[in-house]
């Protein structure tokens, strides 16, 4: 982005916070969110989006419907509008079909969250879908100078891996934190990382459970193929 | 252990071999396996137990009973029996069912594999459960020498663990290589551990894994509760 493109992130929960701290060295940002400004929030955040070159949409995807619709007549031409939410077929066809032909899209993924990256962005990874435009490749080249890991994809391939990825991981650490506390003392190596990779998520938000296990179209098929081959796996003969 | 005891180890499959080349600096070692010796092989198992001080049982829990119906007559007074299974009650049971009176036994399980022991002993873990006598505080002094931590439990404790640490580490990594090839290009920091820890156990052979899924008296149950678990997790309403 050109030096300085302001920067709107609509939506202040926990990445909203996270992306504000990393880009707030590199571009002015405005924020708009029902906890920081409560009263006239629609009309502010129309004005913002009005304001800035780039909209970063960081609410969950309940709600952006709403954002969408109250932001899309203020939007000036040429703005970059990006999404950031765990499921991307969605959040894409939303833009795509209520945001004016005039301004540029992105539906992105941030695979990492405040807990995994709080030693900082480098090495991490961003799903990246362009809809429309290509001012999203300055966006490109400033996260890969942030050291993040650009993967470029479509949202439906990403929401196909993500079932698998998101999935799964969500589905095994939710059904152990379900069945109380873990054994310690007699732990295994590879049972200690099983612990790890569920503790990182234990703490998602129900509303980002929700997205991943709900939202995402392909969720359900792998989550019903888990089932059935730890139902078989189970049965060793 | 006194340093001139010498060690049986009968098995030598991939855990006999760790054992041996650990042990193999510390005390005459000696090893009867059907892989090794075969004509013979009853014969030499009761000479080489007769000849020993300490007789580490490491072959599969599916051979154990014939293994101490062979040795138990040869076994001198004061003999430290050891075996290394991966579920405790059933060998536990079958040895102090089958030796004498005049013999002393520890159930124990080292909480490690060849993969996971790659680059040492130290900081390991071994589930330690004596059952008959004092000797094998000998053996606690050497281990904790080779940096090992001597978790000291009993049968029945040790199996209710490993019901979840084995049981559902195992189900889980058996259930993810059903799946299928996983996503690599989009993963998050939680996956690839998940997929790490799931690693770690995907070699283990057959005959580990039924003693792990079927010989454990508690793992049905907790398997059952798992599968609960996740069907109940699947539906976030």
């Amino acid at each position: 982005m050109p030096p300085d493109s302001k920067i709107a992130i609509i939506g202040f929960g926990a990445f909203g916070q996270l992306v504000a701290r990393h880009l707030r060295d590199h571009a002015p940002i405005c924020v708009c969110d029902p906890v920081v400004r409560v009263n006239d929030l629609p009309q502010v955040t129309a004005e913002v989006a009005a304001q800035c070159e780039v909209v970063i949409l960081a609410m969950p995807l309940s709600r952006m419907r709403e954002v969408l619709l109250r932001i899309a007549g203020h939007l000036r031409p040429g703005t970059l509008v990006i999404d950031v939410c765990s499921v991307k077929l969605r959040p894409a066809q939303l833009m795509l079909e209520l945001l004016p032909e005039h301004v540029e899209l992105v539906s992105s993924h941030p695979l990492f969250g405040p807990q995994s990256a709080a030693d900082g962005l480098s090495g991490h990874r961003i799903a990246w879908c362009p809809l429309r435009g290509r001012r999203h490749l300055m966006a490109v080249a400033m996260m890969r100078k942030l050291g993040l890991r650009v993967m470029i994809t479509t949202p439906e391939q990403h929401d196909r891996d993500m079932a698998v990825v998101q999935g799964l991981t969500h589905l095994i650490a939710r059904s152990l934190s379900k069945l109380g506390p873990m054994p310690s003392r007699l732990a295994t190596a590879s049972f200690q990382q099983l612990l790890l990779a569920a503790g990182m998520v234990q703490g998602d938000s129900p509303e980002l459970l929700r997205t991943i296990l709900n939202d995402n179209p392909y969720a359900k098929e792998i989550r019903d193929r888990f089932l059935t081959a730890a139902s078989e796996a189970a049965d060793v003969g």
